[in-house]
């Protein structure tokens, strides 16, 4: 068997029609080696910190711990025992890295069209080297090309970090994290890798792992947290320890973007009902309702950037959340609507020039009926970019056709990759920046804009609108 | 007058950039030809079990039974009795079927733009060789041009079913039908025309008609339902005597895709409110999200495939249905959620090997929302075609765009006409075979896909899928 | 530092494809200067009344009225004051227009790749011969060029009124204006500006304002409006005085357009309530379903057109709203459903003959779900352009792509411009020829229509459906 190489064209994701194509790869070439702006992302601080940290095997590295890809698999009736990921009782699943990545070779025609298979391909090509097209048929070739890849020095974390011309990179970090790779970082005097604080499971009151959660603020901020006001005390501290160590946002999910002030007492005794487990579901939503606004407030204070990302619902499919936790492909979104939930927030803070609101959507139909109007009215707000399944072609096309019109660009917060699959950032910042550039070319080849606007649009979406959102 | 011959462009619906029209038309050669599909439908099976069957007039053929046709006519103002629609007392409706064309034709501009303009067109031309443009200056000379057609053999049911290159048409059909077409068609050899059962009236508790229908069932299975377990066990037997005709499917149309189960208490003193005419619409709507969990239940046992169209708000206007009846073109849709609704059954038997859901929405927001990610999620699960008003181009390249970026193509069902109009079946399964090469030959053109991936997507959406998510 | 002179593409809005671009452009060259007609707007009839009306400074011609401007400016930290915006309490403001318009100027940008933007750049040019790019840079220049030319005779309202080619302009006027503008237009023998009954604030049973907006009916119709029967007259008188003046239709602007009859004892107990201060917000909502049918059975008597504008959530700022009032940029969208809201009033008068009813929407994920398979089937129904955010060439695009395909152009009601924004007319009616036209001329490249009828539906688009909608 032979088998053709894989070639990406150079033009991709641009219009075939020759004129916008011309014009979107000269803005392309414009901005395709600024440095990468990584915002928003799910990489392991450990894996940076720790100078002998590896890959692993090419299934470890693309395969085990990707959601985006197990979901696709499973979708087409593969179980995840058999792509190797740990059940929660220890049962037996496939161990053997060399089968597990057959299984994923066989299956790689599903991910056509999807931008996962773009960005395998590219990463696969771009990073690794490997041109044969992945298949049944090349599985053990490509295994033995990335294993061989994956010992040389230039293929460890760090080495690709610096490939990858990575400015900034910001990782997502539990308020109870102990941030021990990112200080060991800053120790090493590296200032480019900065934690998010990311309160979410202490919002979770009826959540079993609460209380210890809880000791665990505790314990990291010295403070004996025994109601309400110490719980909030705790959480201004911990900020404090994340900026020190070189934060600039918080992250925040939640399900609808609710929010509501309570009184003191209220969110006292919802607090207590915690404390002594009584909470009820109901409970849980009126008190991140009211969280969101408590952390508006102390970004007001403390500057940090909001990040809120709205309308998953987790673990829509608790076999699997029972058999091997979260994070498997079966978060699913729903309907999200954003103005009168969001009023109470942008009403108190929106006006403010020290809070800075970047919202993230799952529900496409809210962008040009909802976010984009906010976005072009409260001076405090940035749409953050497509998000999840829309960090793809179509979905960043189509959220800029819905939103720019109405909010322009500069209420926009450029790019972040969000994920947690290292080597596939620079492959999802090209597509971005290949999409806008085209999407740009395409707005002046119908005199729109002229060329001029194009290409100074083309480098802010490409890299100064991310650093201006989040004050980098 | 002169009439300019109607020309169908031979490179319909692809796009007028050279480089993707030319790799559309490559792709489509390939499969144009390819056997029919046709998994869900309405045509009456007793058009091809009568040899003798034929259409009628042109007018009863293209203009009475078509609500697609109906509702455009009647929303600029043209009464339907004009149209020779039947009402349900008896009063006088127009019975001159030239009379009726006449109308039609003149007011056939409507249809620019839309899909049944499309079919229209090219059932006159491909079909019945008519190649003037219809309007009211042409309609006689149509008009005597057809109804000598429809005078010859070569245009009875069974010789278009033959010309048409149908491998498989499934019908639609109460799980109350007494089949008599279907096993006719049994008797006389042909195995390519099945029954679909669909059970809805049946759980249309507060329905005028249910008790007879629940008589007929009883009558027709021979058990006497006396209550719930005796709905549930003729149920399971029409569904068998279904299977042995051939059915691959069921059909479900619902408001809304809750489900929820019920325990057998529950289930059955619901029943008994509506053996007792004591049923109220709330009783309708939980007995309603039970038996979808019921009827997913026994899929898993019997393998029939289970389809589900959700969110059509039947017979808005009201005078209309009281005059006229169902299915005149005022059905329509309300906003879908399903993550929620559908967590129910998905959790029961989503994962589940012997069990196949496709899920049908006129709610478009919901496409990249909701389906796309429970599609690429549950091995269960395949998205049915753009349904109804999205059988069209720009709702089919809505729906490509929307869902195949999050969930591939391989966890779609392929096209169905969903068509009570048979001579427009092989015009509409055209448009869904140039419309997908045109979309693949985008995807190429832009770098997403190679040719040969393009190739064997093409061949699956036109064929492939379709077989596949029936079990065919 | 030079500037180079701005430079509008004539084929601006075209697809860049040469043969879809070259049949736009003949098509837009016999619909570019047909008359326009504005059905719907909020233009100042005093301003064309007052034959020495003139539009005063640069500033506030373009800047202060303007809430698409408004609200971009302040979506990125420039504080209304600074605009010039009047403040309620009196407080300062800036009041130097040079020093306004050169904060517009530097926040040009802004604007880029918004229909504001290409109306301004638009309007500057071809209103106003206005020919180097608007930024700090050229602030003065372009101010004084504008100061200049606004001085002239032929730039007065009523110059530019005949100039622009306006054929009927209708404005938008409460029902208790006394209309004297109106009145001084038909003495004068203008019969092209007419009013348009907007009745919104009498609904609004619990605004401080609303007995005295009740009073200023009594007064105006000198009846004594003691009670919901006396106040259901009032408002028939006004409705012919309104039409005594030119008046072709009614508007009104909800937040749902839900739609429910009461009884005349229900309505007059709620109207009682308001009466005594006592009403809720609930009794508004009530009341409103109400009033919705009510207006429409009187357009069934005397048939002024009804015109519904949804979904906007207004003043969502409060602090805004307290400082400056209404109108300043911070109405925003909420998700909106019609099928079932609407059930009530279609069934009673959407077959009828004398009724025509014309929605708009802020919900672009209603035109396929909802609207255009309502306006598919009810004779009274139409459906408005795109509306306010969507007023813009993308928007268009979206609109048509989905609700074509369903309704046909048939239903559409043409378009209107809806801006107070006067010299900003003839750039949108030309943005929406373009649109069209480039649109129609895909549908025809692509073979789904010819050219004859493209032509025929390009002029329907520009001018015949919005006369044929609002019966002029």
């Amino acid at each position: 068997m032979t088998t053709k190489a894989v070639r990406l064209s150079p033009d991709r994701c641009f219009s075939p029609e020759p004129s916008q194509r011309k014009l979107a790869r000269s803005l392309y070439d414009e901005v395709r080696a600024l440095p990468l702006i990584c915002p928003h992302g799910h990489v392991s601080p450990a894996l940076l910190a720790d100078p002998d940290a590896r890959f692993g095997s090419p299934a470890e590295l693309f395969i085990t711990p990707d959601h985006y890809v197990l979901r696709l698999l499973y979708s087409q009736g593969v179980p995840l025992e058999q792509l190797g990921v740990q059940r929660l009782d220890g049962g037996p699943v496939e161990t053997d890295y060399r089968t597990i990545w057959r299984r994923f070779a066989e299956h790689f025609h599903l991910f056509r069209g999807t931008p996962t298979g773009l960005w395998l391909k590219s990463e696969l090509l771009e990073v690794f080297g490997v041109d044969a097209p992945l298949s049944a048929d090349t599985a053990d070739t490509i295994y033995d090309a990335l294993t061989d890849k994956l010992a040389q020095p230039e293929f460890t974390p760090r080495a690709l970090f610096k490939r990858f011309n990575i400015e900034v990179l910001c990782t997502t970090d539990a308020a109870t994290s102990s941030l021990t790779a990112h200080r060991s970082l800053r120790d090493e005097g590296w200032t480019n890798v900065r934690p998010t604080f990311r309160p979410d499971a202490l919002l979770d009151l009826t959540a079993e792992r609460w209380q210890s959660d809880l000791d665990a603020l505790g314990e990291l901020t010295g403070l004996e947290i025994t109601g309400y006001t110490g719980f909030i005390e705790a959480l201004g501290a911990r900020r404090e320890a994340f900026k020190a160590l070189g934060a600039a946002a918080t992250d925040h999910g939640v399900q609808t973007p609710h929010t509501e002030t309570l009184s003191e007492s209220e969110a006292s005794a919802l607090f207590e009902k915690a404390l002594t487990r009584r909470a009820t579901e109901g409970d849980v939503s009126r008190f991140t309702a009211h969280m969101l606004m408590e952390f508006a407030r102390m970004s007001c204070d403390d500057g940090l950037v909001m990040q809120l990302h709205v309308g998953s619902l987790r673990n829509h499919n608790e076999r699997l959340l029972n058999r091997f936790g979260t994070d498997r492909g079966a978060d699913i979104p729903v309907l999200t609507q954003w103005t009168r939930p969001l009023k109470a927030l942008l009403n108190a803070y929106g006006d403010s020039p020290s809070y800075r609101l970047i919202l993230f959507t799952l529900d496409e139909s809210s962008y040009s009926r909802e976010l984009a109007p906010l976005a072009g009215h409260y001076p405090a707000l940035r749409l953050g970019p497509p998000w999840w399944f829309f960090d793809s072609v179509k979905g960043m096309e189509r959220h800029l056709d819905a939103v720019v019109e109405t909010t322009g660009i500069y209420n926009l917060a450029g790019f972040n990759d969000d994920t947690r699959a290292f080597a596939s950032i620079p492959a999802r910042h090209d597509v971005w920046r290949r999409v806008t550039c085209n999407w740009l070319a395409g707005e002046t080849v119908t005199g729109i804009i002229d060329e001029e606007e194009a290409a100074e649009m083309a480098y802010e979406l490409a890299y100064g609108l991310a650093k201006a959102a989040y004050k980098f």
